[in-house]
């Protein structure tokens, strides 16, 4: 075991073996959710408190599961409802979190650093589920676990994001990842949106999808976010797709055991056509069953790990 | 025991067979909420999934208790958090849940037929929860397993519902689960909202409260919707309460025994006078009783059914 | 244990010698929460439904954690997803809920007596959370647990209770609990929101903050609600600051050993510095620790109490 961290605050300051920590932990607990009765006493008693101040569903239930499946006791706090509305500070709820006993708190935030601030102060463990378009450690760690598993390893792989790297913390905290295991990562998509300085991450860049898929051994997809995107960023969703979005026909110049994964949800037509989605090439699902083994691992090695006996 | 099926997507595909054995499933299961420890280990380690696109907070609530005293973890994922709002498809939605191990997803959506369409690429159990005018099966099941115990019986019974037929999923699943179990059904309400073409149905319809309610044993009501009814389907809420309303002078025509139901919540001095309502001739607050004894009844039988032994 | 009551309604009607019996049983509980396993079986098997017709995030946490603690079943019921919308009675909902086999309901309301109204009629046990500008019980409980924990005792104690007091719940049911235990009790703020009438319940009242600090043991102040208040009550914000404000200068006027108590959430830098929030003599985050081992006792006595045998 290569984990003593209190925290997951971001990739960026992990060292390959504790990547690999985490991806060798999710392996174990991928198989309880494979079982009949999917839970284990891991984390009976504590609390998890999922602190979300900027919303998601898909996130937010698959960290819910990952503690009830640890047998936590766990409380969602969601901004809506919050107190934060009344001009509470950010640093004065996690504390009154922390002052409830929770064991562990996940922020997702829309400002950058929101997690490695509170991590600053509270006695709680920290774990980040997004912060601005900063880092987005676990949809890393799911991601490198799944081509892991899919592939067998990560070194000498050729991974390529596809998509808007600029706003993304998922791709950030995948760079981070995949370089550190030494995988050669690719990032392609508008030029607006993939600026050139990404190549000091030690990534090639390009704005040629054929190029950036030639020889991937995985494209990872990144969501087009609609609403935001659009206004500035390009001209229009019909120019994306025509010279961005993944096809049968772009396909067919990849590697025939090029894989595709996304983080979801995805834009059926969009960045993806629904043929490829829903084909034996796309791990998307396989992404999403990965991430709850991944988070169950993080809650645990957080927590300071322990034995793994069943119940 | 007559269930061996992996869905409860509707009552008119159930065989009467099936339905009994539900109910006396529920009987066992009604024992549990009346004990001190109200729980059982039936479905312990099991993930049940709330997907609740149109929103209901006591139908939630009923299936959300009803799977935590069976000891199931129980998610919540409704359509106002949801990445439903990014555009993500009702299926997307769906198989991500499963991807997420969950064993039964509970569907309750505006759309026809929903639940059906994701039963036919889950590998989860589907339970409707409401699908829009269509069905509503749990809610049949409550009402018939109410009805028999507090009659004996359902065969030769004659039920009386009245109300809006035309647009209620419960006036549909529940002429199903009546005629199927040997009840006379007679639909009475405002013509707009009682059409003669339920007669098809083996229904008796009539426009005539006083004489839908005469040889009534069971009067079953249904909520009248201010909001959308109001507008074009008649003329005023007043002239409906003149007309149809449930109060003591039309309750004093009926059969002595005659009890009233209601799938709630009720509109005190609408479809039924607040002294009838609280009456003891009211099964209200028993239907809300067996309501939770009935869901995890299907709980328990779409998940394979098993031993029942208490904790 | 002098405790018999099945409801938990205000501090008003509750003798000293109940409110002790609170108090010692809520410090057995908070040694729970200091625990690696903060979890007792105390409830299991019981169902506890949060109704929460007017929203409030903390306090519902703290209530839902201290149901977990005690291995209750915990439903939420908010006022936004809810039937209420639909026009049903709070009535009906809470009947519904006892339909439930729900053990315990706790309510928040902005109506004052709405506990007190569902207690009549409900086999459940009701706790009050809050009801208009009435009672806050389990604040004023949490408050005199959280003073006699650090004064060793609370009669004789000089209490200032600085803020809004005539809207306030939180003071209303703070006057009770700290005059019944001997307490002598100072309310101070702007002649508006500080009638001379309360001196009525045995408190002195005073609109000169230096007089209300000097002697004080404790002071404890309340959140002042921009919204409602700035307009009719006071001329602005900083003219309440500069008059009431706790700071530096007014706090140097108080006894050594004086301590600030505060609800939360806070509103730094109006009804308090931000130093003093987060310096030595402050109890803000203790109280918070302190209200959910208050919680917890609160429901375990008001379900009948018995042994606290731990898992």
């Amino acid at each position: 075991m290569k984990w003593s961290r209190k925290h997951l605050l971001d990739i960026q300051s992990l060292s390959a073996e504790e990547i690999v920590a985490v991806l060798d932990t999710a392996r174990s607990f991928k198989a309880v959710g494979e079982r009949s009765i999917k839970k284990v006493p891991a984390l009976r008693g504590k609390t998890v408190v999922n602190l979300f101040i900027e919303p998601s569903t898909r996130t937010r239930i698959s960290f819910e599961l990952a503690a009830q499946r640890l047998s936590a006791d766990v409380i969602n706090f969601t901004a809506e409802a919050s107190s934060l509305k009344k001009g509470e500070t950010l640093k004065d709820t996690a504390r009154t979190l922390e002052a409830l006993n929770a064991d562990i708190i996940i922020v997702r935030h829309s400002a950058t650093g929101a997690p490695h601030f509170l991590s600053r102060f509270l006695g709680a463990s920290v774990i980040n589920a997004g912060d601005g378009a900063h880092e987005h450690p676990t949809q890393a760690l799911l991601d490198v676990f799944t081509i892991r598993e899919r592939k067998g390893r990560i070194q000498g792989l050729n991974v390529t994001i596809l998509g808007d790297i600029l706003y993304s913390r998922v791709a950030r905290s995948g760079i981070w990842a995949l370089t550190k295991l030494g995988a050669h990562v690719t990032l392609c998509g508008p030029s607006t949106l993939v600026p050139k300085t990404f190549e000091q991450f030690g990534c090639r860049v390009t704005h040629d999808v054929e190029e950036a898929i030639r020889d991937a051994d995985i494209i990872n997809l990144l969501r087009i976010q609609h609403e935001r995107q659009r206004r500035s960023m390009f001209p229009s969703i019909g120019e994306y797709i025509s010279l961005f979005g993944l096809n049968k026909a772009r396909m067919a110049s990849a590697k025939p055991d090029a894989l595709i994964m996304h983080p979801g949800p995805i834009n059926r037509g969009v960045e993806i056509d629904s043929s490829l989605a829903d084909g034996d090439r796309s791990l998307i699902l396989e992404q999403v069953t990965n991430g709850l083994a991944v988070r169950m691992a993080v809650l645990f090695l957080v927590n300071g790990g322990g034995s793994l006996q069943s119940e």
